[in-house]
């Protein structure tokens, strides 16, 4: 695959760019070509494209010219290509696809990958799939779904280097020379087996490439290297991998038995979506649906909303109580909205920072109640401080010293409970088992515009009637 | 380094729970020894700590524990704990650490690793450190810092290995084994240079471990490995390593010479600190705050906030633009947060999947447009079903069907500004190059607080009254 030909057309580009990812101009391109149906200057121009480019281009496309680009370019394609789409636009891809055009991407792949690209298929779709795999993708392929789903034994992959104990750095040498077409494209460790195949440690391969040829490998072995059973949720494998700096990690079973090796970028992956699963959550939605379909996307989105609503009436139900004393002091309609949104946003800023700190396990039972009381402390001196501000603009502005002084009674009380409560709901809800970065962002803001108006109206209507 | 022994005694976790991290127990155990002073038993059990334990153990301290542990500890601790810590609590003990103990530790640390310990801290202190570092290791720090901040140059290694092009895979292999004292601990790939010492290429281990002796080395290159300049942003440096599964990525100067190595277990730090500032932004806090002190998390939280409550008086002045017709019907002070709340969230949703799509580059100018255009039509969706909802439960409420049909009308405008703002105002950001998450979420509430406000309080004026 060269990188930079298929790309010298295009131009346009900084080098650090061009490096990195294909340009829009060269996606415009192709759109343009395949509009005047130019499908042989298209496989020209993709047939080289690394797997990466070839899955911007995909994505960047739409519905149709990607089924299209598909179809045009078949096995010119690169087959980790489907790796580096989104779930969304590879699903929509595969069925589109016939089930022998995916078992032949299937067979060469490594047995992880296969597993994640037939992942969402549906039983009777992945079983035509199977029938066309060859026995040992099909048996890897059959053996990995057994795992649960976001396990180190789906992430594994089942080719790797084993060798006895009793081996020497030269005779190791010796065999990988010999056996080199059967092994691993790539692999970074190698791992030792005892003779009932059980995991008794690892070598990096600078440690053997630098050791004499007479040495024991049993020698070289590597403390860091623990291995990870095959159930130990992704979450796991990756913040071991990074307390560790390990490139690869051997997955054993519940016999201690070496099974399989999860590298290193796999664990990249893993990072990337544990991380937009928490930020989008944060942002109240399931999961990236960039490239989901308009229905589906409005319809996941509804539910979200819907539970907004729920909380949102709530607070509607608070200022319906004090209807009587807003329509006396109309001021008051116009006001309340800064309590609640001030609550709200000193909330979801303790909110995120604790559940950051709880998915980093920097925050644990061991320094809850500290990182709480801070909180509540923060939430008071900025409750105070605010507190002033706002008595000084309400007594300039409405010339009430009465409601401006409630007003900052209000701030104090709503950014203290913000302060508490946006520790406090996170911790219980991971304490109880629960993702924290699921929900805690409804209760939060219920919590504070209850109270953010229930104080703010009802320290008026107790003051001000 | 023993990673079960000191941990026998804390039993309670479970198998997983135990090969990841510290126990609670463990720390409340240190904790208590401190009290108690019984400094020998807590040197005991420390000795042997890993250093992401022993990191952990200082970061859930108090300030005062922590600077006591490091004194009680010593040399014991492992140097690359300090790199384990998260910032505030690192700048912490090293105001309170003496220099010459901070220069040893420095002097044991990859060049990487030595900037990124003494990165925040002031000249002069900075200057009192260089003073007990050796000469090669402080050569490598002051040329490390002359590249800017969260570049490839601060994030690379000065070690690495690199022969000429000409060399067989045997020479290469014995000039290892000979060369081993003075070779980095580890290393993933070697690199080929010129005879300029310009980069030509790198050959992963195992590809080199699986080629018979006599081969040139010059045939096994790897064409995924491209140089990267040593002032890439951090940023690139970690996407470049995802798009192509690296695991070490050569870094040159301006003339294309090789000066360093990056590696893939400093850019899964750099993905985890990029991921981080991403969630915390959306939050509405700069970074994560959690060991920072009282006062100095209450002077970073107050100005996010301030910059809110400029937003919420706008929508403040919206309403009071409208007292009269509130006066007249109350009801709508009561139902006017709901419009406001559920564009508020709508926004938020489309903001959080455009910002992670900017992140990720799936998101471009290729797609912006047909991005927005489905915002919006999500938006008119979930605003028509909600607004049919929300009529129906006015209508049964209020007995008001006039209001009902008011409040359904607002909702349809604020959900279709929400969606097209909340994707429009991400992606200008990112074309004028400023940070999307970083300022995003304030531009979007003030638009949808200002259009839910005007749109529903502004018909009620017009058919109410």
């Amino acid at each position: 695959m060269t990188d930079e030909g298929s790309r010298a057309d295009t131009g346009a580009d900084s080098t650090e760019e061009r490096q990195i990812g294909l340009s829009d101009a060269f996606i415009r391109e192709i759109r343009d070509l395949l509009s005047e149906n130019y499908t042989d200057r298209i496989q020209e121009l993709c047939r080289d494209l690394p797997a990466a480019d070839a899955a911007d281009l995909l994505a960047k496309t739409g519905a149709e010219e990607r089924e299209r680009l598909v179809d045009i370019l078949g096995d010119d394609l690169d087959p980790e290509t489907f790796l580096y789409l989104d779930r969304e636009v590879l699903n929509g891809l595969l069925q589109h696809m016939a089930g022998a055009h995916i078992a032949s991407i299937v067979n060469a792949l490594d047995s992880d990958d296969a597993i994640t690209l037939i992942n969402d298929l549906g039983e009777e779709r992945r079983g035509e799939i199977m029938r066309h795999l060859s026995r040992k993708v099909r048996a890897a392929v059959e053996e990995g779904l057994n795992y649960p789903e976001n396990s180190a034994g789906r992430m594994m992959q089942r080719e790797f280097v084993a060798i006895p104990q009793f081996w020497t750095v030269g005779k190791t040498v010796d065999y990988m020379r010999a056996a080199a077409e059967s092994l691993p494209e790539k692999f970074h460790d190698i791992f030792i087996v005892d003779p009932m195949h059980r995991f008794a440690g690892a070598v990096t391969l600078s440690r053997l490439l630098c050791a004499r040829r007479e040495t024991k490998v049993d020698v070289l072995l590597q403390e860091e290297h623990v291995a990870v059973p095959a159930t130990m949720d992704r979450e796991q494998v990756a913040h071991l991998f990074r307390r560790k700096d390990l490139l690869s990690a051997p997955v054993v079973d519940e016999k201690e038995r070496l099974i399989g090796v999860i590298t290193v970028d796999d664990v990249v992956d893993v990072i990337d979506a544990e991380a937009e699963e928490d930020f989008l959550k944060l942002g109240g939605v399931g999961g990236s649906d960039v490239f989901r379909p308009l229905i589906p996307t409005a319809r996941a989105r509804f539910w979200w909303l819907a539970i907004n609503l729920l909380t949102a009436f709530a607070a509607t139900f608070v200022i319906s109580q004090f209807e009587h004393t807003i329509e006396k002091t109309v001021a008051l309609a116009a006001l309340m909205p800064i309590v609640a949104s001030m609550g709200g946003n000193a909330g979801t800023q303790t909110l995120a920072v604790a559940v950051r700190a709880l998915a980093t396990r920097e925050l644990t039972s061991a320094n809850a109640w500290r990182l709480t009381f801070k909180e509540l402390a923060v939430g008071a001196i900025n409750g105070v401080l605010f507190g002033i501000l706002m008595t000084g603009i309400i007594a300039a502005w409405y010339k009430d010293l009465r409601l401006a002084g409630i007003m900052a009674a209000a701030m104090v009380f709503n950014l203290v409970a913000a302060g508490f409560f946006g520790a406090l709901i996170p911790i219980w809800l991971a304490r109880l088992k629960f993702d924290p970065a699921d929900s805690a962002a409804v209760f939060l803001t219920t919590v504070t515009d209850v109270i953010g108006f229930l104080a703010f109206l009802g320290l008026a209507s107790w003051f001000l009637v």
